[in-house]
């Protein structure tokens, strides 16, 4: 069932201990099929080094099991709200790597400071709200998915790919599995170029929007020209 | 002699060098035997490269040599007080990685500042008080481990793995050998977390105890719910 | 066509993930051939695992593409303003490395602050000023080179070999593309040693001049003695 | 002629690489054979890849080459002064390794904040004065090691293997040329955590005397005991 999907989703988690983004356990990756209304995630708590696609899990938008037989990830919750809000994203990955997750515990937002991160995200990456009590006591997970969402009412998700949770860490998508953990990495380098530029002046300014808008654009707008033409 | 235990200790003591914790000769790693009474150790001042089980040291709970043909970690007698005082840990390891000791030569616990931390430590990571002038002349790595030992009075030892001592560096311990060098990696990405989350923010406040609770529980609690089944 | 020379530009773009200067595509090198006036570049977008020497685009001095299947770079016209105006640049490279790329964003000049410094560098790293809106909605990357040659008005493009382009990242240069990706190594590391020393002196004085100059002559200067004798 | 030490010295310079302290050409060791009076170093600016045992370059305490077709490093005199002065000294390393170095660029000793560096230097690691305008245009790299010496007119350079020189890096030294590079690598991780605690509190204070004393005593004392007794 969804075999080439669960291959892409082992794969993208894999690459997260290849780009240096989790150690242990600390992340997963999930791919949905959109027409089948399925999506294909991690199981939780199994190291990356074993991972085969067999072990992958299926759920459905409920975020009931539907093949597999082992345990989802414990934030299968969460991804279930994303793929529900967020209908253009085909893949969801959430680490904890060091800077994007210094920002998140921080309760700051990331900034945008240069064309780097100007390339890949429309304007700062935002911060949700911590979490309450009641949220947490009902369903946390599904509730951390809800916050996020929330964070997002007036942005646009195709342009900010990625989000801090507050206390806790960076989850990101894309149009597919490994899109995502892409964005995950680009977020942990945006991240730490960030924490060394505040350093070295506390009151720096965001990149001006002529800048920032121009670079993004190339990239991502209805003229984009970086990279090659697709076929 | 303990073969088995031997082999287990060997390979947390070399993975010590594949989690990037020590260079050089930095730090030791020790398994028990509760049954035995007995524990297995790094030899002192041995490169991981060459570590054999063979030359695994076995110590008893008085700190005696009952098995091995070379000298055991200086720190040994720190080991026997935490195996003593500790009746639940099966391993225990001790480090010097940069972040960890950071904190511990700045004298200052680790809070927790996000759920990378709730996940594993129920609270701050402590820091003791430093070893006295007496202390040290007179037992010296045995006062360690009662310094430790001290600290952890009103603490609990099995919801908190690990601790600084003030002006050294971590031990760490866990249910084994291998366990308790896992919790020394967590502590090390957790420190260097926290100190990018202080940069960016000085006064940064604790995460809510409603959210730390959370993750400690989902992961350690009787209701745990984060991995797989053991079967 | 210019075959020698595209295998250089293809070993120095693949050098510059050896070196850890760039991630995905965060980058790109190009190397001239000033007799046929035409330079070589890496194509926009593309992986470095996957690039071959047939990849490289040629382009001439106005920005055409003479040879070569793919979309060069998009930074392909900042590159041309570099070779027209620098004549002994014989290779250029672009990268969004971390310290270096910190220092851009806060739009600092990278002070001389020691020999290591002194020793390629005769000088601050400068800081071009934003580039202005105008300049972005009529030729960007054009006039992302413009900028560069601006700054260098009173400046010796020999001796300092490299530049910031504030809110953007470092561009170096250097007699062939693989010296070119040196000096980009060269201006990262300086650049994590200077935020390092400012950290811990944030009124950190420039090197002496006689020191500085003293290390910038014995390697570049006509008794160096650095190195050994060319044939 | 010396082919042993030759062999060692190129064992050590390779190390360098190994242990992350250098990129490019960024260093250099050496070693000697006091009855002989002739000491082995790498030759100036060869890649450490390159090195063979037989590039090693033979030079007497004059400073003048013996064997060897190749010129010897820059810093050779400096390597002069420092094995005329510290007799007991039978290998020495320089590097600009990344946290040494930003701490000698910012001309401040590295205090003595923990045990891993009680263990290894009795006391800060010291800073030189800036050399002249005159000391460097006479003889400068004699004058860095005439420097160097001057410093340690009270200090002890048996324990304390190591020093910045003000505004360039570290020069360290051991027993012999591998020792030499521990005692480098030493350093620069003694470094890292040093900047991090001072991060962690500014107003840190330096480790008490009893504790570094017993460290440093428990490794080099008369009544030594950490490691293996030696055969």
């Amino acid at each position: 069932m969804l075999e080439k999907l669960k291959e892409e989703v082992c794969d993208a988690n894999r690459e997260l201990v290849h780009c240096g983004l989790v150690v242990l356990t600390w992340g997963n990756v999930s791919g949905i099929d959109r027409e089948a209304g399925l999506f294909v995630i991690k199981p939780s708590g199994v190291s990356y080094d074993d991972l085969k696609p067999s072990d992958m899990v299926v759920v459905d938008l409920e975020g009931k099991v539907v093949n597999g037989s082992k345990r989802p990830s414990s934030d299968t919750p969460t991804h279930v709200e994303l793929y529900k809000s967020f209908p253009m994203v085909g893949g969801i990955t959430h680490t904890h790597s060091t800077n994007a997750t210094a920002f998140a515990q921080a309760r700051r937002e990331i900034p945008c400071l240069g064309t780097t991160h100007a390339d890949h995200f429309a304007g700062a990456v935002p911060v949700t709200r911590l979490i309450g009590d009641k949220e947490v006591s009902e369903a946390y997970e599904r509730n951390t998915g809800k916050v996020i969402v929330e964070r997002f009412g007036s942005l646009d998700y195709g342009a900010i790919p990625g989000v801090l949770v507050a206390g806790h860490g960076p989850f990101c998508w894309g149009k597919d599995a490994m899109e995502s953990v892409r964005n995950a990495l680009i977020l942990e380098r945006v991240a730490e170029m960030a924490i060394k530029s505040i350093a070295l002046d506390p009151n720096i300014q965001e990149l001006p929007g002529h800048i920032s808008n121009k670079h993004f654009d190339r990239k991502h707008g209805k003229d984009a020209y970086y990279g090659q033409e697709e076929d």
